[in-house]
């Protein structure tokens, strides 16, 4: 063997492991642009088949996942801790999946329309994903200059308030104008998933915060 | 003393914390065993009888947990670190709590009737139980040959996601045909809570796949 | 440099983290013992500046997190890890999010009266700050002597336990006496988000026995 390809087996094999995590965040963001463009269509076909396309990158990014985690149990992904990562990964799959039961629960149940706040809800989960994309590109520098990232976990943390305050005031506003008990149930049921994933959203900056404490 | 006695005190006290996480493993699928033989009962003094059987298993596994809590202050259970035990534990803890408070929700709101995907619903919480009465099993294989860990925990993933497509069926044919809004109000409530099960049952997958990133 | 200032220097800076917590704890206190003097005002003026009140409680507690978390970036808390101390200190501010959640939806949804287990519910709130704000005074204290530390963990266990009790039977009572399924609706959601309280507050508890299993 070479000095060299014996020098190469020995560095850490951490190229790997940057690149696929920049593509789960890619599908996060691909999702997000369409579950805002799934939000502001009236037609019920396309709406539909935007939905499609939700679920189409959800299995693209479990995809991902999956090769992070065969990763994880061969290499080392210096200087983080595997749990660490681990952890990361699942709650940005998590993030992901509640982008597409939310846009399920829309096709599913059939409510009379989308509310002006649902379409602002779903713009609020797309700065989210805007966030944890940039968060996951500066991953690697963290230890050095981590200024970024936290700047972006703060802004997740502001996001999930504002998520908090959208869901609030478009209850009272249903309880105020809609007099069908069951049309406010279904979307009550759909608004508290879309708040869910901003909730997810902040889980995931506080898994990089975590890791922000030991590593930087 | 003599040279044996002292080698069998030094030597890690393990023994005990195995056998009784498998007891902790026995009392939830006993506890889903009887909430699918709940949800098929009928008859309500039946039905609220078996509620009391669940309710025992859930202070018998307190017990046992209680138990591994105790041993874990002072002794190591090789290879594992106490913190994840702690954690697995905690979680198996919250899988019978939702069990039983399901339960206890239908004893109290009495619905009109269980409807067939709620008892759908309750098999599927059994194939989770099932899934981690083997992991907890095979709990001490893990750091030799975590294989039918790793793939009952991936069953787990897959039940969930079953879980989340039951309910969400579910609440569209509730939508569609149900048109008593209290009664919409109650079934989605306890149905919600039988799906919750199916999430704290991933959650447990996902602290043994942990520990499996970290052993194996 | 002075010998002395120079052992000051190399001294762990831990003293301003521990008086820093304490007054996390003493914001908890105080938020929850206005709640509970928010559910039984029957005014309209005077419950909206009590709830003013909750919410500077809450700012209040941000500023304190953040300067712990400040801290932890340059400081070492002998003895405990920095990131069970982050963990622990975002609980603490979740409780104080869910308090000023639950006393927003008063202020947002309007319901008719505030039910007598809905004070219940508040007191229970009360003493599960009680009991947060002794574990944060005696933390300093669990690598000797957590044992008060561990009775109140257990102690918010058991909370958590009357609380799901008090909103299952609260529940039970409105859908026998309660015919308005909105109102149904506005209640159960608010009376959720004071029962999800004692679920956080009891998941500060595990994050402190999570420390006492390392520490102790």
């Amino acid at each position: 063997m070479a000095i060299n390809s014996l020098f190469s087996f020995l560095k850490p094999k951490e190229n790997k492991f940057f690149p696929l995590i920049i593509e789960v965040g890619s599908c996060l963001h691909t999702a997000a642009l369409l579950l805002v463009e799934f939000s502001q269509t009236t037609d019920k076909k396309k709406a539909k088949e935007i939905f499609l396309k939700i679920k189409e990158q959800e299995v693209k990014c479990d995809g991902f996942t999956n090769n992070i985690f065969e990763e994880l149990n061969d290499t080392f992904i210096t200087p983080f801790d595997r749990e660490d990562i681990h952890t990361l990964c699942e709650r940005l799959d998590d993030v992901l999946d509640y982008i597409n039961s939310s846009a399920k629960r829309v096709v599913l149940f059939q409510p009379k329309n989308i509310p002006e706040k649902m379409i602002e809800m779903c713009k609020i989960i797309l700065s989210c994903c805007e966030s944890i994309d940039i968060i996951l590109h500066e991953l690697k520098n963290i230890p050095r200059r981590p200024y970024l990232v936290l700047e972006h976990c703060s802004k997740l943390h502001d996001l999930e308030n504002k998520g908090d305050d959208v869901y609030e005031h478009y209850v009272t506003d249903l309880f105020q104008n809609e007099t069908d008990a069951i049309e406010i149930i279904k979307l009550k049921e759909i608004m508290q998933c879309l708040e869910n994933t901003t909730d997810i959203a902040n889980i995931v900056s506080k898994s990089v915060k975590k890791i922000v404490v030991k590593y930087a």
